[in-house]
């Protein structure tokens, strides 16, 4: 057959792509972007990949970082704001890890040429994807740029917010000691925020994130639009502050005299609106494009889902090309059908963390975890499941459910 | 928990049940038959469990009917109409086997009681829902008598008809010989309706299940309204006549002299408007009510899917409820989520074989079958799997593909 066409080499399109290739079904990925301008660009984010996503790319044959060096085994969390700040841990069923995209994508690109995959370097806007789709059986919108998300309808159903939740500045830093043992820590200090302290393998090394996700009219706000560019040495001395004054179980581990950002491209400042959009769009042509990762939804990355997500999507929608290669209406809707749930919860999950003040069913989560270690392993478990996460989640009536499973009392 | 409330004693209620009983949870089947009422009543219906089914009966510890004595293994077609009849078998990998639900359901209820489900005996209304709701966690409807049906709004984009397409006559008889090897028997007569043969074990032992499926305005539409009570023996005879003239495949392995109805009440003559459902509903109490088996889809049983679909279903809901005990519409919607291919391919599927002449594409099938028998044993085989016969029937282009792929040329 003349092949899949993806639109996009992150996550999405390569997972995609490499499944593809597995089962000998060509594939061609147009980017905008060579290999190298990805590899030697601005920071793109600072995902960590969770165990199920790991095992997709154990089963793509892509797993190229050894887990054992690499490896977080879970999450701290601060929360202040509340009556008493809550401390406690929870860890995984197996590791996360964090690798800078701009080391992965390049090396997953490169093993999809090695395996017959085609690249095309070239810049392709919605008015091109019908050309795009008479040379392919279906093409595939797995990238959000150049306005190609548009070509699919918003869900205002599942999309509440009309602006961005947090206003965000993550950067790559030299000069914070990993937490022992080795994990992510979610610092939350309600009303302003949450820091997000990962620990990533980039070219610099084992180094550091700082996501530091701003609520709009927050007292950290102003971080999302500080320039470094224009004084470096002061907005190093601003995130330190800022440390220091809202995340101080982060900031212990900070040794300011060695703290400096990584490079002035390990730095990237701005903020997303929550979108979901609709699985595929009919062209005029009456082909059907499905839309994968970014093109489909887009999360707030609070919660760490956006490239697990887009993964995920990748691995329904290459299961169901590999048993039904009819790209009609009944394929899309096959593909809509299996990955609804998961999708649809990452979305729906991130944005019961960001939307406001978190409501009491959140909060008692928080302090049913704070007590209860299986209710804190489990939460943090399901980062490789957010479906699960979910089902817990979903309703005051799910919350109280699940910790009267769990043994704990609901107030009266 | 207060458990589950099942309103409906058929395939749908039972293995439900059954399935919940194996998880420990409480159970009610709600019916307006006692089981001797339901196995000492008139024939139900003349359906085959097909090996998808039977797996599930092995799963569900209810499979008393050893397959190597009931069992058949495939489909014999005999399809005229054409420039030449075609004539051709279809065997599966797994057989299939047919047992009298008046023996079959009886048989199950006792295990669901012994195995600690409560049955009550009790007529079910719609308007008594409501109450039946505050004494479960979660109602399910799983019969379409009563106008319980009526529950669940009629899906118009799922229902093409709004009449019957066939009107019924089926009977069990003596002195019909099995095919050799014992298969089902699927007659066609273009323009009038088909006979489906079927071996069934019934009360008088291994008997024949004659299913006449006649077009309405077609030479055979008067069985369905003629009279046995009046005249058995011109009853009979006219059976046997529209064998003789329109299904002789069928009618040559008849020994006329023996050949009757093995009881009065071994007769069910009717019509359905096939129609599919929304799954489930909220009640005016804010609960919610899911719709299975009969109250969810009804389809014509041409070719004998409505026992499966409504096994497969209560599979699927069943999981849901062991996973996820919340019932409130995110249940619901994974409910219907998880079922909907399987379910709505087996009415589109069923829609396609009743719905007018035949469409071009069909015959193609049928054309394709009669000269290829992996083609054959793939459409026989999928009576197990509707979903995978919709991916091949759904449309020209999807017939056209695959026969591509098995090496048939398309014409033009």
């Amino acid at each position: 057959m003349a092949g899949i066409g993806i639109v996009g080499a992150g996550t999405a399109g390569l997972h995609l792509g490499l499944l593809l290739r597995q089962h000998d079904i060509p594939v061609t990925i147009y980017s905008d972007r060579t290999a190298e301008q990805l590899g030697s660009g601005r920071m793109l984010n600072s995902v960590a990949h969770h165990h199920a996503t790991v095992e997709r790319e154990q089963a793509l044959g892509v797993d190229h970082w050894d887990i054992e060096e690499y490896r977080y085994f879970g999450h701290n969390h601060y929360i202040t704001g509340g009556p008493q700040p809550l401390v406690f841990p929870g860890v995984f069923t197996a590791p996360s890890r964090a690798i800078d995209y701009r080391i992965y994508l390049p090396r997953l690109l490169e093993d999809f040429v090695a395996r017959g995959g085609e690249f095309e370097v070239r810049p392709v806007q919605a008015a091109d994807v019908v050309k795009l789709s008479e040379r392919h059986d279906l093409v595939v919108i797995a990238s959000g740029r150049s306005g190609l998300n548009a070509m699919f309808s918003r869900r205002a159903d599942k999309s509440p917010f009309d602006t961005p939740q947090r206003r965000l500045c993550v950067g790559l830093y030299e000069g914070v000691a990993p937490s022992e043992p080795k994990r992510v820590t979610l610092n939350v200090a309600a009303g302003n925020g949450e820091l997000l302290e990962i620990p990533m393998y980039s070219s610099a090394g084992h180094v550091t994130a700082l996501l530091f996700e701003n609520v709009p009219g927050g007292e950290l706000e102003m971080l999302a639009d500080l320039s470094y560019e224009e004084d470096p040495a002061g907005f190093e001395k601003t995130i330190l502050e800022s440390a220091r004054q809202f995340y101080p179980a982060t900031f212990e581990r900070i040794d300011t005299a060695k703290f400096r950002l990584t490079s002035p491209l390990d730095l990237l400042q701005g903020a997303i609106v929550p979108t979901v959009r609709e699985d595929y769009t009919k062209l005029p042509n009456g082909r059907y494009a499905v839309a994968l990762g970014d093109a489909h939804v887009v999360v707030d990355p609070v919660v760490g889902q956006g490239g697990n997500c887009a993964s995920y999507s990748a691995w329904e929608l290459g299961h169901v090309i590999i048993e039904d290669p009819n790209f009609d209406e009944r394929f899309c809707q096959k593909v809509a059908d299996r990955r609804r749930d998961r999708v649809h919860a990452t979305a729906d999950w991130t944005n019961l963390m960001v939307g406001g003040p978190p409501p009491e069913h959140l909060l008692r989560m928080f302090v049913a975890m704070a007590t209860n270690q299986e209710i804190a392993d489990e939460f943090t478990e399901n980062f490789s499941y957010p479906d699960r996460q979910w089902d817990i989640l979903a309703t005051p009536e799910r919350v109280n459910n699940y910790l009267a499973r769990k043994g704990v009392g609901v107030p009266g």
